[in-house]
């Protein structure tokens, strides 16, 4: 997949930045990996008490960090001083959420001045097993001059 | 909205006792509110460990309160023994999820044997004021003869 | 369904003469049906050259006069002046879509200043036998200072 | 994206025969490119009878190109004696659909014993350029013993 110039060279640390005043986040245990311009990962491990009825991750919280992931990974690309936000995402749940740890992955599919494509993955990981389990597509709109913070 | 026949008297007893077992459920707060053939509620009040980076229910949430009533609005409708899998949804964000608390609805549009279509939504309320904060659309799958337990 | 207040007066007008436009409606033979301030109608009759490898409505053309009704249902709301664009739409075929013809009903769900989310339904007439055979949900975008025509 | 061992190495011939059944493939001037386990390509000549209000190609006529390639992607890996059906898809029209002619690539992602997860995009070619005007994901569901004619 083709990375992206992004217009801000601190777009690092802004992602960096609007991640750690996501208070969910630290809710639920999860954290950046990878940042690039038009990519971000997030990762979170297990936990029990992020599950459904049958012991898996809940479909909430896989679409939770997948729609984090694609939002920053937007982000990523937008100009200094602007703020990001989801304005829809469509996900498909394609295995039970069973791992150690999971990675999601967004993708910026098609950047626009107004409105970003993503594309999403969710990976669970077992030692050295990764499958995916949601994939997902999801539209972000750029609210430029609405600073993030 | 047309409400539906349920094919086991015990559909109520039957989401209880599951919505009782996903752990997510008491970690971020939410319960059970009206169940009818087709359609339930969840309730979340507000907390501020589960919001984006600017202080609103982040849509991760939103969308995991709206994936759960809507996934046990279609098991209500399912036969005794069986469970209920979320193959995919689409959720559109209307508006910043700002609110005391929120209630999310799932409603069946589309009963069917293997596949189920719902509606969810999800409102933001402020005292007397309630507001439409996130619109979806979920396909469901029946598994017969693997109950939820 | 609430129905809206139209920002532009002459709303059907617009609506008319820009699907009078849409040269594929004239193609494939699909007409407007009522048209109120954020709902639409279209209706098509089946046709045999415009079906599937099993003899119904392809899932293309269900699409069609679903994506087109939506798009003027938000377009009967925006002002004089503007145009529409289809950002996304999401759709499921809840049934063979076989029948003498066809309505796609467009119904603002949601309107905004920038973007309008909309539900798509497309029902199969047979007599007087009307089955829902696609459900859907879709985001528009309004071009302000962009005249349709 | 990696491609797949076929369940049934006439697949090639049961997507021809499939595609040369779906009149509406023939009324709008669409032929079968390339097919591959899993990936199947769809072309389609510009043509003023297909379009929208401003003269692009009607994002219905996107829509279902993206479809027909997916769904006989999807067809390709199902056993032989079966027929597949769309569940739903989402499709985000990423620019104005202009161009010589069009091509729908459906490729799967998740191959599955009852659904199938494809991912659609659709190009605009005009001359050597290349732009990506739809990008998309679909459901797909196996009807297995039901063949497809």
């Amino acid at each position: 997949m083709a990375l992206f110039q992004p217009r801000d060279p601190d777009y690092e640390a802004r992602v960096r930045d609007s991640f750690g005043r996501q208070a969910l986040m630290r809710t639920i245990g999860a954290r950046l990996g990878r940042i690039e311009p038009g990519r971000v990962e997030i990762e979170l491990p297990f936990r029990g008490d992020l599950t459904q009825q049958h012991g898996y991750l809940h479909a909430g919280i896989t679409s939770t960090i997948a729609d984090s992931a694609g939002g920053y990974a937007g982000f990523s690309l937008f100009p200094a001083g602007s703020s990001v936000l989801t304005v829809e995402f469509k996900i498909n749940l394609t295995a039970p959420a069973a791992g150690e740890r999971f990675l999601a992955i967004g993708q910026v599919l098609k950047p626009g001045r107004t409105l970003t494509i993503c594309n999403l993955e969710v990976l669970a990981i077992t030692g050295e097993q990764r499958l995916t389990v949601a994939l997902g597509q999801q539209t972000l709109m750029c609210l430029e001059g609405r600073p993030d913070r």
